[in-house]
């Protein structure tokens, strides 16, 4: 555990430290490229429960998010915006029905998660994502991060959500 | 904050007290009165989340199971039976279109916890709640403890879940 914990924390050092030596790449538009969180922040699963969320449509999810200490409390006491170490995770999973619940029940009433689709996070540094809102944004599926061409799209959507530091969940009290 | 925490302690040393004492009343079917939770266990909003669920249908609900650390670790790990000392919270809001969400999207698509109905917990203690499998059930609706009538349904439906020690709710990884 311990051995594991060393590895990825000098994961993340070394990916820093890239980070900040390598030259800004420019894109085919011409824009530098934004960073995004390329590792899964530790012990999210832990985390404590902010809100839970379905989607309907094509996306059919339901799914949870979760922060950790410092977005919790600052959710739960309404504070805006949020602190620097603030780190939420949206856990997504496909939205199905539960056999057995439902059989119990005696009808179709009951959807819980499916399969895991994808993990986001949103990780407020303002000052290594001062150039999307303070917010770095990660996507992860199968352990996997995002695409940078896909990784693009984060914030030109959360950035709608102004009133409320780009983030779009309400604590459920 | 410490005044209010010694008074719910005492409160809840008081109702203890009052239990044990108080000789077991029969019903009008005959039935000695099973012991069900009647105290919501303190902190609970900060547990770790289990899963979530959303319940169509006349229940319109949506909400999430969260655990007390005892309750989470036999999750994670699949233990079963739950040890004493678990306690789960289901948490259960209205579950409602989110305007604000479905005006960025474009579409009616995202479902969020509106006002609170309920929170229910199941306390494990294999010898207080012997009479109903071990597990203590509790409903409280604005802040107060279901009818004892009302309380004599939890047992009957869980019991059908003999495999998952009378637990519904499965583990999202």
């Amino acid at each position: 555990m311990k051995h594991y914990t060393l590895l990825l924390v000098a994961g993340l050092t070394t990916a820093g430290l890239v980070a900040l030596m390598a030259p800004t790449r420019g894109h085919a538009d011409g824009e530098p490229a934004a960073p995004y969180v390329t590792e899964i922040p530790q012990g999210y699963r832990e985390w404590k429960w902010i809100s839970s969320a379905h989607e309907a449509g094509n996306l059919n999810s339901l799914g949870a998010l979760l922060g950790n200490d410092v977005a919790f409390n600052a959710f739960r006491d309404g504070k805006l915006p949020y602190p620097d170490g603030s780190i939420l995770a949206a856990l997504h999973y496909r939205n199905v029905p539960s056999d057995e619940n439902n059989k119990i029940f005696g009808q179709v009433q009951s959807f819980v998660p499916g399969a895991p689709t994808n993990i986001q996070f949103m990780v407020k540094d303002s000052k290594k994502y001062a150039a999307t809102g303070g917010w770095g944004f990660g996507h992860f599926a199968d352990g996997k991060p995002g695409a940078a061409a896909f990784m693009k799209s984060c914030f030109p959507c959360h950035e709608k959500a102004q009133a409320t530091d780009l983030v779009f969940t309400r604590y459920a009290p």
